[in-house]
């Protein structure tokens, strides 16, 4: 069984930042579903979770699951359903942890990612050592300018921010996403 | 002096295949610029071309990149208009090689990726040498349903298929673009 069944993966709408740094809800995006989706179905982790409060987001992201995973779209591009079955939807990061805690028997480790340097760091290598040692793992990402404080304040640890040897930190969530899967649960 | 400067990236629209294996030209997707590009500055990459044949595709770019370069956009998210500087668009592949080789001064190793396993591997931790070494390459990236085989007898080289332990192979282009510099880039 691959490593890749301990993680969970989740797109945070809120709370999140906007660029002056206020408390923001951010809308769902549908390239950030498709891609992430289908980068996480690469890599086998267990769930891709999306994080928002908003009834009417909510029923947007249920319509387009509808169309691929019951309707045309699966017909017609088998590999895109079988990637969007790992969607869920879920309203809070509160009720996140404790629907992940519920079905795996204990709680998962929270590790956010940030594009800034936080305290509380976990090693690419460590965490990819707790995924074969079966230890549960929920990673957070951000939508918008970023995870807000009061979310922050509650993950247990951060992976460092990605770095390409400059100091340009404005990578797409989808690119993040990808790259930090492959560190985690690539075989080479 | 970043490795990455060695390295250029090329997504291309002609020739590729279609879902039935024939030879088309795919549409330019702004999306693929924008996260492509932005991948790309964050790993330091000296250039990021677009190849497409078709003078309103050409046109299309040109326009999408005078927004962000000279116009609104760039004043608005200066962050993105120095991803945008990467991208320079080319109608075919044999002016791109001759276009590298003129200013690198000698030709480019081609390397091109693939969902499926090919000949002529290169190792990632290979190809990661020879960037440390200097040594100008070329990342070949096909759009719709991959590089077609006229493309493909050109090219010097494939990367080993991304694998994330299982036989789903559908990442999308973005994503995978990302893990690849992250491999050959990354500073850890």
């Amino acid at each position: 069984m691959s490593a890749g069944k301990w993680l969970e993966v989740a797109l945070v709408h809120y709370p999140v930042n906007n660029r002056r740094g206020e408390l923001i809800g951010s809308a769902v995006t549908n390239l950030d579903i498709h891609d992430i989706a289908r980068t996480g179905r690469t890599y086998g982790i267990a769930r891709f979770h999306l994080v928002t409060p908003y009834a009417d987001q909510q029923s947007l992201v249920a319509e387009l699951l509808a169309h691929w995973l019951t309707g045309r779209g699966g017909e017609l591009n088998p590999a895109r359903k079988e990637a969007l079955q790992l969607v869920r939807v879920v309203p809070d990061l509160a009720g996140l942890y404790a629907k992940i805690t519920a079905r795996q028997g204990e709680a998962p480790l929270v590790v956010a990612t940030s594009a800034r340097a936080q305290g509380r760091e976990i090693a690419y290598q460590d965490l990819k050592k707790r995924l074969v040692a079966k230890g549960p793992t929920l990673i957070l990402l951000g939508t918008a300018w970023g995870l807000a404080p009061e979310a922050l304040a509650e993950v247990d640890a951060f992976l460092p921010p990605i770095s390409g040897g400059g100091d340009y930190n404005h990578l797409p969530v989808r690119s993040a996403a990808a790259i930090i899967m492959d560190r985690l649960l690539a075989v080479t």
